[in-house]
C-alpha cells in the first residue's frame, strides 16, 4: 500500500464520510454546535458565505418581481391547526411557547408564568400566518399577484441534528405568493424552482436535478412539492430547495378570497418556497476535500489571501507594501458584479499554520509573497481547486485573477457534473438496484449507491417497500420522465410511464 | 379661523399625535399589526427601508472592523440567571419555550407536549448566549478583541405596544465585543455610539444628542449605557441607539477569561450596542407631516416616482416610452453609492388616488407626465418636503436630480435641527420647569415641552421626583456637561457639575 498523503482533514472522506464532514465545517470555522440543544453558531466565515447566498438569491427574486416583508415570529396554535395536513406534518417537532415572564417561586428560583390564553408555536415555516396576513389584503382580483419573500429564521424541533444540513432552529428565505388562476400559481412554482436550479449551478456550482415529489415526499398541505435535488460525494442524495403548489389549500385555510371578473367570489391559488442554510452543507458535500472546505468563487466570502512571508524584520516594510499594492490592484477588479476581494493576512503566527487555515477555510486563491518573489516582481499562487502552485509575474496574476477564479468556479461545476453522471445509473432489474445500493458491492467497493433511473409504477406500496428494505427513496420525478420512454416498475413490473430518480438521502 | 388645508391624514399633527403616527404608518403602507399580540406585519414598503438602514449601517459596522455571525434564539434559562441585574431586566416580559411538541388529548384538541427539562426563553437580547460562546473561543489575549454584530429578531413581551417603537417581536443589529482592556472596550463603547450618531444625522437626517444613561436608566447589568437621543415633532425625546459598557459583569457571568500577556488569567472587559426597527419610527415622527411619511433619500426604498397620465389610449404608448427613456436616464446617476431608483407607476388606476398613495408613502420625488409635458419635453415635477412644484425640462430634471435629493436630504436634517433648537431651553427654576412641561402652558399652548437643559445633583431622589412628578426624565448627561459650567439642581438646589437633558419620552 502507497504511502498516504497527509491531509488537513481527519478522517478522510472515504475512511468515515460524516465524520469528515464534521471536522470540515469546524475546521473551516463556518459553524459549531451551540449549548442550545440542536441549534448552531454560524460563525462569521459561515455567515459571510450566507451573506453571499442572500445577496445573489435576494437579486434573483427581486428581478422576478418579488419584495421582501417580514411577518410574526410566532404563530397561535388555532392557525396551525386550520390545515389539517399541515398541522400533522409540524405537530410532532414545534416549540411551545406558553408563558409570558419569569416569576420566582417558593424555590427561590424563577419558574414560567403568565400563562397564555392560547400557546404560540414559534414558526416552523409561515403559511398559516402570512396566509392570515394576505386574507386582510386581498378583496379583489386587482389585489392579486402577492409576490412577496421573507428572509427570517424558523424552528422545527427535529431529534437528530448536524451542524447546517439540520438543525432546530435555521435561516432561510420563504417566498409566499398568491395569484388569481391555478394556471398563474403553477407557473410561479415553476419559476422559482428554475431560479433555484439556476442558483445552484451558477453560483454554488452544485448541479442539481429538477422534478416533482412523490406525494409521501410532498409538503403537508400542499398539492404539489417541487425540487432541485443534487448528488453529494457520498453519492447521497441531498434536497436543497422545494416549490409548493398549495392548490386552494392554504387561501381556504386562510380565507384568502377575492372578488373575480364576474363579481363573484373565488378563493386564491397560492405557492411557497424556500431554500436554507442548509445549502451551506451541500456545498461542503459537494466541494470539499480532505483538506477542508473549498469555496465556489461566486460565493467565497474573500477570493484572494495574500501571504505576507517575512523571515527578516528588516523585510517587513517592504514585503507588507508589495503585498498591500498587489491586493490593492486586484481589487480594482470585478468579479461577477463583486470587487474581487482580497484579504492580506499579516497575523504574526506560524507560516505554515496560516497558510493550512486558509487551505482549510476553502479560499479559493493563495498567494505567498516572500523576499526572493518581491525581489522578482512574482508571487507564489495556489488555487485551491486544482492544488495547483506557481510562481507567477505579479502583473499577469493581478490581470488573470478573473479569468482564474471563472476557470475555478466552472472546474468546480464540471467536477461536480462527472461525479454525478459517473455515479447515475439506469437501472431495470431489481437484483442490480439492489446490488447498487449495497455496500458490500464488489464491482465499487468504496462506491456503492448514487442515482438509479429506474422505472416505477406510481405506487406508494413500491416506493415504501424500497424504502425498508433499502433505505432508498425516490427523490424526483423528472418533468421529462416520459421522453426516456415506457417500461414496467423496477419493484413490482407493473407499467411505468418513465424511470424516476431512486438514492439514499440526507 | 381660516379654513383648514384639507390633509392626507386624519387626525393631522396638532389634533392628536399618536393617532397621526398610527394613522401615517398605515397610509404609509410601512406596517400593520398583526393577529399576534403585539407582534407586527412589516409590509414591503417599510421592510424596504429596513433593508436600506441595515445596508448602511453594516456597512459601517464592517469599516470599523466587525463582521457578523448568528447565535442561536433561545437562551437557557440558567444563562440568562448568570448575570443577577440582567434577569431581573428581562424577566418580566419574555416569552418562554416550554414544550416541544403538540399532542393530541382526550378532548381531541392538540396540547403542548414533550415538556422541556429547562425552559428556553426567546431572546431578549444576547448578551448570555454569545457570552458562553465567546467563553469557549478566548484562551489568550491573542484572541482578543472579538468584533461581532449579528442582525436578528428579538422579543421583549412588552404590555402596551406601538408599530416600530414598541413592539413583542423586533428586528434589530446587536454588537458584542469582548476585549483585553478596559480602555480598549470603552474605546469601542463610544466609536460605536459615534457610528450611530453619524447614521441617525447622516442617512436619517435625524440629529441627535450623544451622552451617558443615569444608573436608573442603563441597560440591566451594563457598568454604563450611553445613547443617542432624538427629538420629535412632538417634542417628546426618543431613545434611537444604546451603546453599553458592560465592564467584566457579562464577562465574568460567562467565563470569558484569557491568559494575560504576563501568565496569568483575566476577565476580558466586553460592550453591547444596537439599534432597531425603532429607527422607523423616529424616521415618521421626525419628517412626516399631515400628509404622511417623508422619506429622506438617503434611505427611501425608491427616490423618484414617475406618473404617466394617460387621458387618450392613443397617447399611452408614447407617454409610457417617454417615461421609461427618463428613468432609464434617471438610473444611470449615482445617489451616495446607489443607483437612483425610479418607480414608474402605470397602474391604471385613478390618477389622483395614485399621486396621493405616493404622497403617504413619502417618495422624495414626484414626476408626472402628461401629453402637453411630453410636448414641451418637460415633466412636472413635485418635492415631498417642501411640496415645491413646478414644470420643469427633462434633461434638466435628470441632470439634476442628485443635486435635488442632496438638497431634500439637507433641507430634513437642517428643519430637524430648526425645531429640536426651538424647542431646548436650558431652565434654572423648578416653576419654569414645571410650567415648560405643563400642557397648559399660556405661553405655547399647543407646544408644550422639549428639551429642558437643566442642572442635577446626580441625585436619584431628585431624578425620581421630577419623573413621579411630571413624567420627565433624564434622557441623556451630555459627555461635555461640564464644559457650559456648575450650577445649582434644578430640583434640591444642590451643587451640579453642569446641565442634563430632561424631557417627555417615548
Amino acid at each position: 500500500m502507497a504511502k498516504q498523503k497527509k491531509t488537513a482533514i481527519t478522517p478522510t472522506r472515504d475512511e468515515n464520510y460524516p465524520e469528515w464532514y464534521q471536522q470540515v465545517v469546524r475546521a473551516a470555522e463556518l459553524a459549531e454546535n451551540s449549548d442550545v440543544r440542536g441549534c448552531m453558531v454560524i460563525k462569521p466565515w459561515g455567515y459571510a458565505l450566507w451573506e453571499n447566498i442572500q445577496r445573489g438569491l435576494d437579486k434573483m427574486f427581486k428581478d422576478t418581481g418579488h419584495v421582501n416583508a417580514y411577518f410574526p415570529i410566532f404563530i397561535p396554535k388555532s392557525y396551525l391547526e386550520k390545515e389539517a395536513e399541515h398541522v400533522e406534518g409540524f405537530a410532532k417537532e414545534c416549540a411551545v411557547v406558553t408563558h409570558h415572564r419569569l416569576e420566582q417561586g417558593e424555590d427561590g428560583k424563577l419558574h414560567p408564568a403568565g400563562e397564555l390564553e392560547e400557546p404560540l408555536i414559534v414558526r416552523p415555516t409561515s403559511e398559516t400566518i402570512i396566509g392570515a396576513t394576505y386574507a386582510k389584503w386581498v378583496e379583489s382580483y386587482r389585489d392579486l399577484p402577492i409576490l412577496i419573500n421573507q428572509w427570517a429564521n424558523v424552528v422545527r424541533w427535529e431529534m437528530r441534528t448536524r451542524l447546517f444540513l439540520r438543525t432546530a432552529e435555521f435561516l432561510w428565505q420563504e417566498g409566499h405568493t398568491a395569484h388569481e388562476t391555478e394556471a398563474e400559481a403553477w407557473e410561479e412554482t415553476r419559476k422559482m424552482l428554475e431560479v433555484y436550479k439556476t442558483f445552484a449551478e451558477e453560483f454554488m456550482a452544485m448541479p442539481v436535478l429538477t422534478g416533482e415529489k412523490t406525494a409521501g415526499e410532498r409538503f403537508p398541505g400542499a398539492v404539489s412539492t417541487l425540487c432541485i435535488e443534487a448528488m453529494m460525494q457520498d453519492r447521497k442524495a441531498l434536497q436543497a430547495g422545494t416549490s409548493h403548489f398549495l392548490g386552494q389549500n392554504f387561501a381556504k385555510a386562510s380565507g384568502i378570497q377575492y372578488s373575480n371578473r364576474d363579481g363573484g367570489r373565488d378563493y386564491a391559488w397560492t405557492t411557497s418556497w424556500g431554500v436554507s442554510t442548509r445549502l451551506i452543507g451541500g456545498m461542503i458535500m459537494t466541494h470539499g476535500d480532505d483538506d477542508g472546505m473549498i469555496m465556489p468563487p461566486r460565493l467565497a466570502p474573500s477570493h484572494v489571501v495574500i501571504l505576507p512571508i517575512i523571515r527578516n524584520e528588516e523585510d517587513r516594510e517592504a514585503i507588507l507594501a508589495y503585498c498591500n499594492e498587489i491586493a490593492a490592484n486586484l481589487r480594482k477588479q470585478r468579479f461577477h458584479e463583486r470587487e474581487v476581494e482580497v484579504v492580506v493576512d499579516s497575523r504574526d503566527i506560524n507560516a505554515g499554520e496560516k497558510g493550512w487555515g486558509w487551505v482549510k477555510k476553502g479560499i479559493p486563491v493563495r498567494a505567498e509573497v516572500g523576499p526572493r518573489d518581491m525581489a522578482n516582481n512574482s508571487v507564489f499562487m495556489a488555487r485551491r481547486d486544482t492544488g495547483e502552485k506557481q510562481g507567477i509575474d505579479k502583473d499577469a496574476f493581478v490581470d488573470g485573477i478573473v479569468a482564474t477564479l471563472e476557470d475555478i468556479q466552472q472546474g468546480l461545476l464540471q467536477r461536480a457534473l462527472a461525479h454525478r453522471a459517473e455515479n447515475t445509473r439506469e437501472i431495470d432489474s431489481y437484483e442490480e438496484f439492489v446490488q447498487f445500493f449495497t455496500p458490500e458491492n464488489k464491482e465499487r467497493p468504496e462506491a456503492h449507491g448514487g442515482f438509479a433511473m429506474s422505472h416505477w409504477c406510481d405506487g406508494s406500496e413500491c416506493e415504501d417497500k424500497i424504502n425498508d428494505e433499502l433505505s432508498v427513496t425516490i427523490r424526483t420525478v423528472p418533468f421529462d420522465r416520459a421522453e426516456g420512454g415506457a417500461g414496467a416498475c423496477i419493484c413490482c413490473g407493473k407499467p411505468s410511464s418513465g424511470r424516476v430518480v431512486f438514492a439514499k438521502s440526507y
